[in-house]
């Protein structure tokens, strides 16, 4: 294990932007102290104030004391500090291509999907449309892959992680479809990989708590989708 | 120079977005072929549009038949592609801290900067608060250093550019004030030495002509900015 108790992650269990930092520390076997926000929408702690005091999000990845903010940027750095196992794809080209789909995703598809599971009719509809849109384009990029990355999971398939669990969670909890097995068969196959890789498998959130804490978490957000 | 005619890059010349591309390339004597984009308005090239079919935006490099998009992805692709001259700092702390106020930039100032421009009234003078809170973060972070990268221009330099040059016509053509040289000394120190940068004074539009396009350009945007 390296650089032990040197390296802290801030963040919340539920957030996928959180978990994509787990599975890459876990990936890489640096050793971390996790500290969970306890009350991140009434009452953020000092720590996260002072560590991202522009931002004022989570996740934020405290390294001898230095802060880092931004889950893609957290990804970035981290591959670049502790380069086993690496994330990023060697070739300048691969490298744009995969800063490329993971920005795509972020700004567009768990918009799109998170939007879809918030909302109700045709906010809702609108925001489906736009997330199996997003999965078409994603479909195309795997070309019979297992992982985006190529063999293994990389840059890619950590940033796109939650649409592997976290999408399956807000269908059930928003009554809504987005994923179509059948439409969609590459992404399909890369979701069970995905979701069955060591490391992956064994650090994701429990569902059971997830759909409990969800139900509630939709109902305060339906006030603001339905605006 | 390097890789003649293998590479091309499409844009506009008034694109601050595009112009920080040309910069970089120059900066590294990469010789490439400029492709102005005649009609972005109504009338998207059909290179555009087969090179960045997701977004349909320029700039667009093209190297070897391959496209890279977004501004800030293409400038670490140019990065890595031919190191001479190095944009980006060696420290992975340095890098990410890079990454994140570029990204700050792009997200929140220029946005903001390009409001204040394009609206009256109440939403400008808003939009004016923003810019100037954005200005305020970034004064901070030179602390009395030329440049963001140090002795030399770097990546956050090449993307704040735009705030060296197009700012101040925004501001004339908007009858607006974002930038005070006595509050933001270090800001104002770096636009000069920015802006007085070899390379970087030879490759900017030309002011007269951007003023009387912008004029018209205001007008237009008038009518979106005042809903």
């Amino acid at each position: 294990m390296a650089k032990q108790k040197e390296v802290k992650l801030l963040g919340v269990w539920l957030s996928p932007f959180v978990c994509r930092i787990k599975w890459v520390l876990k990936l890489k076997q640096v050793d971390y102290e996790n500290i969970e926000e306890e009350d991140l929408f009434n009452n953020k702690s000092e720590l996260l104030l002072s560590s991202n005091p522009i931002h004022k999000k989570i996740p934020v990845l405290l390294h001898n004391g230095k802060a880092i903010v931004e889950s893609l940027n957290i990804l970035e750095y981290i591959d670049e500090t502790w380069p086993q196992s690496p994330l990023m794809p060697q070739d300048p080209y691969d490298r744009a291509m995969a800063r490329f789909w993971a920005k795509f995703a972020d700004e567009k598809f768990i918009t799109a999907t998170f939007e879809a599971f918030a909302s109700e009719g045709e906010k809702q509809n609108k925001a489906i449309g736009l997330a199996v849109e997003c999965l078409g384009f994603l479909e195309e990029q795997l070309q019979g892959k297992p992982f985006f990355g190529g063999e293994t999971i990389g840059y890619l398939d950590i940033a796109l992680g939650w649409a592997a669990y976290w999408l399956q969670v807000w269908e059930e909890v928003g009554s809504m479809e987005i994923m179509d097995p059948i439409k969609f068969p590459s992404i399909n196959k890369w979701m069970n990989n995905f979701v069955e890789s060591s490391v992956i498998k064994d650090n994701l959130p429990p569902r059971d708590k997830m759909v409990l804490v969800l139900t509630e978490y939709r109902k305060i957000l339906a006030g603001f989708y339905k605006v």
